[in-house]
This record gives structure tokens, sequence and C-alpha cells, in this order.
């Protein structure tokens, strides 16, 4: 499924222009027009998910996979002393295109990149139980 | 496998206290101590990795699956607006404990959080192209 108004499906299909790194029948990876550190590529599904939470199965096993594959050969062809792979799902994660994609960053000692983040610690243990529960509630089973 | 020295197979094994949010027979999430945002969360696999990239076929498939469920649970008990799933790999991408994991951090509209990261820009056509080939030609072909 090809969404018309979507940046990456236009990608896909070749309307938009991209530096592609690699692709297979069900996935494509290409540089991010902005990188945080050169190389920085993101992979995507070339059908059409607004959140990465709608892929399931089998789909979603070889769509890892293909990111793992991705991600190694950056670390290998850019001699990067580490990788990240991150995904923001929603707009308030930092979403920004909604059609899923990983990104594969690669990381080099002293590189001045940071996630600037709370440090918070629970107030007690009771809250953190607290925390672990509610979400642990909120499960669904198989 | 169970690695004597790791801080998270200690916490598979129960030796060590966790704030345990779910479990299945490969995999564990816990709170993660310092939380991002209160219910920031690690998924581990059970069986000691130090690397994702470590990680195969039908077990990295079952692993994701695991991490979207966790995320979900999340997301739906704590009302986040959106969710980070991120992975260090190496020190320089930030990993502290070398046993896999998956942060999934539940995110709030105006909860501060971000990534201080360059916002780059290749030279020009010619050095993105080279940027795009260089990891396509490292990629492992099946």
């Amino acid at each position: 499924m090809i969404m018309e108004d979507c940046l990456f499906c236009k990608i896909v299909s070749g309307k938009v222009p991209a530096a592609r790194v690699h692709e297979d029948a069900a996935h494509l990876a290409f540089l991010d027009l902005y990188p945080a550190n050169k190389g920085h590529t993101l992979v995507i599904p070339k059908k059409h998910y607004a959140h990465f939470s709608q892929i399931h199965g089998q789909e979603v096993g070889s769509y890892i996979e293909f990111v793992q594959k991705i991600a190694s050969a950056i670390k290998k062809s850019l001699k990067a002393d580490g990788i990240n792979v991150f995904l923001n799902e929603g707009k308030a994660a930092g979403q920004v295109i909604f059609h899923a994609h990983f990104h594969v960053l690669p990381r080099f000692e002293g590189d001045g990149l940071e996630f600037k983040a709370n440090r918070l610690e629970y107030s007690d243990e009771e809250e953190k139980r607290a925390f672990a529960r509610k979400i642990s509630e909120a499960i669904t089973r198989d």
C-alpha cells in the first residue's frame, strides 16, 4: 500500500529522490537528509504503516533483521565505534514523518552527541512497584 | 547462558532485585533505576548477549515482538503521548551494561527531553552518494 501524501512512500516509489543505501522486496534504507553523524540512515518498511506498533509477526521480524543488516554495514564501512538504533513513535516522541522508520546512527568516541534526558529517581520502592504493576497489568495476554 | 559478572544476568536469576514488569521464557522487562520519564523500561533477552547484533533469526523476531508488547502496555497504562524505543550498541553509543537491552521510554507532550544532536548536511550530492555507496558495499549478501 502506498499513501499518496506520504514522503517516504514517494521515496519508495522513486517519485522523490533519496540516497538509497540498500533495499529488498519489503524494506528500504536511505540516508537521513540531516544526519546527526554522516551515514545516519533511515530504515523503513516499503508498505505504509504510520506506526511501528502496527507491524506484526513475520513482518516485524524480517524488518528488524533488515535493520540489523544495515547497522552492521554502517559499523563496518564507516569504522564506527558504536551504533544507536532508535524509533520515535508519535509526535511527542519526535516522530515527524508518519511512516514507521528506524534510525540507525553511527557513533564515534567523542562525537559529542547526547540524549539530554532527566535522570529521575522514584520517590520510594512503593512508587516504583506501583509503576511496574500498572504497566504489567496492561500487558495483552496471548 | 548466564554470565556470572553481568548485572542483567543477575536480575534475570533474581540475585539482584529489580522492579519486574513482565517476562516470558526468553525475555524480561524491568524498570530502569534512573528513568528519563517514570515508567522507562529496559527489555532484555534472558540469554546473555553482549550486543544486540549477536541475536539472530527467530530469536530477534520474538525479542522485538516482546518489546512491542511492553511498549504498547506502557503507552496504554501511563497514557503516554508517544514512545521512544532505542538501543545503544557499544560504549561510544552510550551502552553501559554489556547485556543487550532495548530502552522503552514513555513520552509526554512538553516533557522537555531531547536528543542533543548535530543536524549536519552533506557538503554536496557527491559526498552523500559516496556515503550511501560505501555502506551499501558493506552489506552482507544473503
